[in-house]
């Protein structure tokens, strides 16, 4: 065989080669084999590794073997009717996690940050007013989506670790008159759970909607979507629910609903259309499903696999059982003399704890040490609170004495070799 | 112990029981236990049971073992070092894949509909040019995608199956002086792989950039991204890489980053903002990687498997292995006495094969009945395509003369039992 590289096109013509063996075809595509320029990578010639680490962060967690094992089953398509039928099952999970009876319930094909974006882009209309509670980086986060989107945007701001009060909420939205107030129920970068009673009676007095994120507290301490009269609720797959991420449940009031079915314009975004959304998880009353976009089909299997577990354990037992661990873990913590960054015991986050960075110690070092030695993963601050704190997770799966003595035990080892010398 | 749901909170406090067994903090908190009104589904608390598919459909298709595996490992964090050691990898795996040099290049966090808009929001301001080839659903997709953010929106139409010449795209480009043209290289809708030889070449004539989808044909069919000067290429997981949907491989060129860096308005969506991904996949030369969303660690863990599977076998293998085995099921399927829906085979998309729907055959009851007796996926059209065609994919993993084999069994006996009575 003649080397096909060093034969021109019209060559190979005349000895009437099929067009097709030398990679031309008549509508001049390149099938061809010989045009590859760029050859196969080294490190893709090389096996897949990741070592094993206690995700003991603000997440993700670890995810058990058994969300691991239901994300790692073989795929059915993504419209077909038993995928359908573990949609409505998933559906029915986030209802109970939520509790809410509200039919508008299913998961973003996405993290947290497309439940964001999802729930700004639908509810909100380009000129409207939005007013955002910020005290930490997940308020920052929905006003910059709300900006972007040609919304009005007001803050009421409080440093990392603070939270408002009602009548604070209530004098701002009585000033700004938004349509969607935005509240984090856990804000991880501060390791707080903020009080939600009577937030919702606030804003449904004003014609408001109530947006709440509870990425980092769902499962792990009280939150009632429907009785706590929450328009909007969200949160994500890889924190206490255990599963990896990329999934993230959502829910809409019917208020909500009303707001986001009645618009005068389209949400700018076709993929995260609450209209095509709503649809394709059998919300809308419609008999058919008509095809939006490919949901990620292992993650839903984790998704629906962790929310079982949740359903298994029980709400009320979940978030005992987290309770009582932080609050072991928090004991610890104090007794090394660390300083809990939130005071008030009642306003801590059960799954996210945050600690004062201690005198004396460089936080990258500190954290790196405890990578490095112990596998564990314990972060920074985030946002507004990078430097402020060190954030320690123990969520679902990650959650219990076990774990938080080890976890205490590393910190304790880093206190003794990480000191700066010159401090 | 009374039961607590007796007694009322004033005669709790009166026996002085701590506020917090009772589910109140002194901030007025529902930590409470009690509260929960919505009991655990009866759904979730049965296994998760997907059936097994030959998913012979346009995709997702079967997912190989191999892949399955590394989408099932333990995970790690989304900011660990060898989180982005493997995102790393990712890159050059989708840089040989695409046959691109390019810097810019990483996977979205999500679908194919994700790389769409990511895409769009990014290259395109509110009142630029668009045009957009439509001759399926894609192109449609796109412009709606568009005109959502705001874009003026050309389209130029072909029925499903058609194609465009070089010189019609060169009209339409010169005539509305877009800033950027879409083209779908692989239409999984009508099964059509266009040429695109040339067409880059218009696009930078008139200073447009050209944007490919590639979702259907990336790995199936030859398409070399920097040699046929395409600027923005974007594929799926699910196709004949045979990940699990959730990654969308995308590349942009240097023209494609000129203009999206130096824009005036940020993008109206933070997500997709490539300012934000670009640091995270480690593209824009910056020391520190900053948070920015979480991203699904397991689907990336199996888009490399993917990717590597890709490297090890070759592209030139991989496209001459998929023209193989089409041309055998194309034969097929014309013995049966079907008509392939794209007549000219040089245009044949070589991944989703186009029937046109037999006369005296309901399509619905068709591909029921292969479902329910073969187990087997295919599908009718999609969007301007629907009740023209019947569509079979045989891609990646599945691409072999046994599953088309398989195919062609379920097609004879498909046809034998499901003709219309009163035809």
């Amino acid at each position: 065989m003649m080397p096909r590289s060093v034969l021109s096109k019209c060559a190979l013509l005349a000895q009437q080669v099929p067009l097709e063996s030398v990679g031309l075809t008549k509508h001049g595509i390149h099938r061809g084999m010989s045009s590859v320029t760029i050859p196969p990578p080294a490190c893709m010639l090389r096996p897949l590794e990741a070592p094993f680490r206690y995700l003991f962060g603000p997440g993700p967690s670890n995810v058990p073997p058994r969300i691991l094992a239901a994300g790692g089953r073989p795929i059915i398509g993504h419209m077909h009717s038993e995928m359908f039928g573990i949609m409505n099952d998933i559906k029915k999970g986030i209802q109970y996690a939520f509790q809410t009876s509200n039919n508008m319930t299913l998961a973003m094909s996405g993290s947290g940050h497309t439940a964001m974006e999802c729930a700004v882009f639908n509810i909100v209309e380009p000129g409207e007013s939005v007013l955002v509670a910020v005290n930490g980086i997940w308020g920052e986060r929905i006003a910059e989506i709300a900006e972007r989107m040609g919304a009005k945007v007001h803050t009421l701001v409080k440093p990392p670790g603070g939270h408002f009060t009602n009548a604070e909420i209530e004098q701002a939205v009585a000033k700004h008159k938004p349509v969607l107030f935005f509240l984090t129920h856990g804000e991880s970068s501060a390791g707080l759970v903020h009080p939600m009673d009577g937030v919702g009676e606030i804003c449904h007095k004003y014609n408001c909607l109530l947006l709440v994120d509870s990425v980092a507290s769902l499962g792990a301490t009280p939150l009632l979507m429907d009785q706590q009269k929450i328009d909007i609720l969200y949160t994500g797959s890889q924190k206490a629910l255990n599963a990896p991420p990329g999934t993230a449940p959502v829910s809409f009031s019917e208020r909500a609903c009303h707001k986001m079915f009645n618009r005068k314009t389209k949400p700018v975004s076709y993929l995260l259309d609450m209209t095509h959304l709503s649809n394709y998880w059998g919300n809308d009353g419609k008999p058919d499903r008509i095809y939006h976009h490919t949901g990620p089909v292992s993650g839903f299997f984790a998704l629906r696999e962790s929310l079982a577990i949740l359903a298994e354990t029980g709400l009320e037992n979940s978030w005992r059982h987290h309770t009582e661990v932080a609050e072991y873990f928090w004991k610890g913590v104090e007794d090394l003399g660390l300083k809990l960054f939130i005071k008030d015991k009642d306003l801590r986050l059960p799954s996210v704890t945050t600690i004062a960075i201690p005198e004396g110690y460089n936080w990258k070092e500190f954290l790196a040490y405890i990578m490095k030695h112990h596998q564990m993963e314990f972060t920074g601050g985030l946002g507004p609170s990078v430097g402020m704190v060190l954030r320690i997770g123990l969520m679902g799966y990650n959650c219990n004495k076990g774990n938080a003595a080890m976890a205490l035990a590393a910190l304790e080892d880093a206190l003794k070799q990480c000191r700066k010398s010159k401090a």
